[in-house]
């Protein structure tokens, strides 16, 4: 059996905070509804698309009557996708908004993701199972799944499946494509005149599931203070061994969020932002450059260690090598019969030359023969590429290597580079969210409830003021349409949440940028600590530098 | 510049707990001698090598009068070899003791580790310093280095620098070989009747500088306890995803002390702790039979997923694979040229069939190209392997994935295995100390001072009962000499403090080999979360399991 960790023990008391207007009686607590909206392009098509959903008013909650309040309703819940700490509580919200509501109401868990409500495979949540996941990492209390919930055929099921439980709301929690199709869903289920209300939580520690409206996606604060003290840690051991040049490659394929807050939280001497890289149009030759450069300056000084952090996706937003990458996938997709006939490396290399582009074949053979490997080798089942697979830190250590070894034959660089690669991931994942998260957490799951209760659909759950203390927050709900543009996916064009990247001109970046140089050749790490859930309010309950400078 | 993380300014301001007989007035402590001791082993020979050192009775601190206290003494410090959380407090420890006791005394920080004294490279360690590092990690306060001080010319070089600054008094802060220089540069002042005393004190995050009369070595705690969070979210991660095996590598290749601290911490699926392979002459075969057969069985419970711990020295404690390595050494020492001139692995590979012994060239054989890469491509500078290179994680992740193909097509496994590799060293040897450890190490050093004030030389800081809360703690000091036996280093025979491997019959063992058949088949995480220094009492003030098992 499981033995329960003092902290765990510790956690389960942990009351989440919940803002002002949540405190008190439900049928208190009513919904203020403002002007009709927009989505952010597209509106003509996505107004077509969302017949019954499209343009609908922002809600605020206020204080005031809701005479729905009390009404009997199931709910169920869905956790798609990754890992993000604070799940539970969000489950924990919605769960204790419906029972404070009426203790009639049920609120079953979908198993294993959105496979679950096509599926009908569920489990009612009652204070038992409650109780053991409250203010704890994972997604274990009903587990997660990848499924895509798409097509009509899906829905159709999903609909039956909700049917046959009295289930009268769906809550997602999930990043943009989750909520996406959760906005397909509401807007299918109201096509329908089901009576089946759907409402998204914006989940992922990526922090690309951002805009005006939600300030902040959950598992971004703890994912990236976990990853900051093992930073802040390894800047310690830098700083104190002399010795080791330390790469550190941070998940998140599609943004540079988690890089961008876990340098302003330690302060490392270099951190490359994919999205920069990609503005500038920079080659891979000028990414190492640049890496090596900081590396010389600092030998310089005679300083012959640092920390380096890297966004897992850079690769592909180096233009050249995105090239490379996409060229190969069409070119082996091709010839795959052909291509899986030639056996050794060297045969593989010759046809690609004759096959690929003359800057792909340039871009190719500049690579590490490990990463060629990995390149031709490593492919997922349809063939393509496995970026996630390839060790960009060990890509960089390697060219990095070379292009010092080659300035030192020049008399450039006189100090010694030995580098070690780590793997930031999924130790921040499933972490006890931070008291930030179980907060915020808390708050999106009572308020699809209050949101819910108000028979609102295709609306994702949020609050606003995230900087200020808990009970300042603002809570509310904003039409899933309004974050919504169209984009190609797999060949057509797709009504989809816009993704959010890093902003070279916001506030985050600036920061950085206006500070990276001094970091890059004086040692100014800052070394956050481990999470802490209790002590001082400075130290237990401070949000992202992300969302400080944000929100400055 | 750096910036000061909240946790940091509010560790500045924690105050380490000194044990009862501690508190108050210096010279109200004095310490009480007991019978003269015997070295573990060898005692002729011990004897007749620390002719003015052997055999000292062991110190405790009581209530007293020490007449010496208020003696003005200069003191000075030596942080040796690996970082490990803690090694400031100890010195902070050092220093308010000293200045406790005469304000005009020094102390002085050797800069870079054993070379400082050698090199007459110091600093004088002021409040302002000592101020800006109490209750963090690392050993960046005067840095630490790696070089032995060991020969007659280093000891007169010792002494030259400690003459010129007034030091009477040498704090070496290190693992057993620091230690045990330390006994030899005691002897060699007291020989010459220099005035100079030397006191050690444990450190390593290994944990294997422990004995009878020293409970644990500082930093094991802090350490296990970063390296359990991780692998305690990595395991809420398996359970939440289902579909990773994880095979977590752990730093520390001359015991397993860490990966069995970890194991009873978070009860993971496997964990290999090396001396038992090692006592029961396992194959690597048989070890990776061993992780194969966990997996398949929980397969066949519908749990394709699941955590393994793996020490770093494994792979020298497989009797066939630690007699490979020594092979392959002696054979490439021998015919070095020839070896490099042969630039392919196939030459390589064949060139050793002829050498190796029939056993070797077997299990060389057997490995990943990979391994065999790293073996035969990855050497240090002596020609030798780099074990601590070798990827074990990766190796038995291919080995067992291969064990497992082989099975499938038994139909002996329908499960799946996907997996993925970490390695946790760095993250954890610089952490802000544990409360535990900020009091261990804080009492370490002022008792460390305690016993210089009683001009006792040769002896290593300890504190006992270190499983009570700290108030209860017993300390004073053991003579090295009693921890010593001879041991073949370099070809010839040496006085070295014994290291302390996992005893097989010991009870941190057997409470986990009692449990593993359980928490292989079944998943039994336990989720110990960050390291917490505010809180309650069970959260915030625990030792480590292994300690408590120990102790019990």
């Amino acid at each position: 059996m499981s033995t329960l960790s003092p902290l765990q023990k510790a956690r389960y008391a942990y009351q989440p905070k919940l803002p002002a207007v949540l405190q008190g009686d439900i049928k208190d607590i009513t919904c203020e509804l403002g002007e009709p909206t927009q989505a952010i392009s597209d509106q003509e098509e996505l107004k077509s698309l969302f017949a019954n959903t499209y343009g609908n008013p922002i809600a605020r909650f206020v204080k005031g009557n809701n005479p729905k309040a009390g009404e009997k309703i199931n709910i169920g819940v869905i956790l798609s996708g990754g890992q993000a700490p604070g799940g539970h509580n969000v489950i924990a919200g919605i769960f204790d908004g419906l029972k404070k509501s009426n203790p009639e109401s049920k609120l079953y868990g979908f198993l294993g993701g959105p496979a679950g409500i096509m599926k009908d495979n569920l489990v009612e949540i009652d204070d038992e199972l409650m109780d053991a996941y409250r203010n704890t990492g994972g997604f274990d209390i009903i587990g997660s799944g990848r499924d895509k919930l798409e097509t009509e055929a899906q829905f159709e099921q999903s609909l039956a499946t909700c049917k046959k439980h009295d289930i009268s709301g769906v809550v997602i929690i999930g990043g943009d494509d989750s909520n996406t199709n959760g906005a397909v869903l509401a807007e299918y289920f109201a096509a329908k005149d089901a009576g089946i209300t759907v409402i998204g939580c914006p989940k992922t520690i990526d922090g690309d599931l951002k805009n005006e409206y939600i300030e902040t996606s959950f598992g971004f604060d703890t994912a990236t203070k976990t990853y900051s003290e093992l930073i802040g840690n390894i800047e310690k051991d830098a700083n104190s061994a002399k010795k080791y040049w330390h790469f550190i490659k941070l998940m998140g394929r599609s943004a540079s969020h988690i890089g961008l807050e876990c340098a302003l939280q330690t302060q490392p001497n270099i951190c490359i932002i994919s999205e920069e890289v990609e503005a500038k149009k920079m080659t891979l030759k000028q990414v190492v450059d640049q890496v090596a450069d900081v590396i010389v300056k600092r030998a310089e000084k005679g300083l012959n260690f640092g920390v380096a952090l890297i966004p897992e996706g850079l690769i592909e937003f180096i233009p050249e090598v995105g090239a490379l990458i996409s060229e190969l996938n069409d070119k082996m997709a091709h010839h795959a019969d052909y291509f899986s006939s030639l056996k050794t490396l060297e045969d593989q290399q010759e046809w690609l030359n004759q096959q690929l582009s003359k800057d792909s074949s340039y871009v190719f053979s500049a690579l590490p023969r490990s990463i060629q490997e990995q390149l031709l080798m490593d492919r997922d089942p349809h063939g393509n590429v496995q970026v996630s697979r390839i060790e960009t830190e060990k890509l960089l250590i390697e060219m990095v290597g070379h292009k010092l070894a080659q300035m030192k034959l020049e008399k450039k660089f006189n100090g010694s580079f030995n580098a070690l690669a780590h793997f930031f991931g999924y130790e921040g994942r499933c972490a006890f969210p931070s008291n930030f998260d179980a907060d915020y957490c808390y708050t999106l799951g009572y308020s699809a409830f209050i949101l819910m209760s108000h028979k609102l659909t295709g609306y994702i759950s949020n609050v606003a003021s995230l900087q200020k203390p808990a009970d300042q927050w603002v809570p509310g709900g904003c039409p899933l349409t309004m974050m919504m543009n169209m984009e190609r996916r797999h060949g057509s064009m797709k009504p989809v949440i816009k993704k959010a990247l890093v902003e070279l001109d916001g506030a985050p970046f600036k920061a950085f940028a206006a500070q990276r140089d001094q970091w890059a050749i004086e040692t100014s790490f800052t070394f956050p600590g481990a999470i802490q859930y209790y002590g001082p309010d400075e130290v237990c309950n401070q949000p992202t530098e992300t969302l400080k400078h944000e929100k400055a």
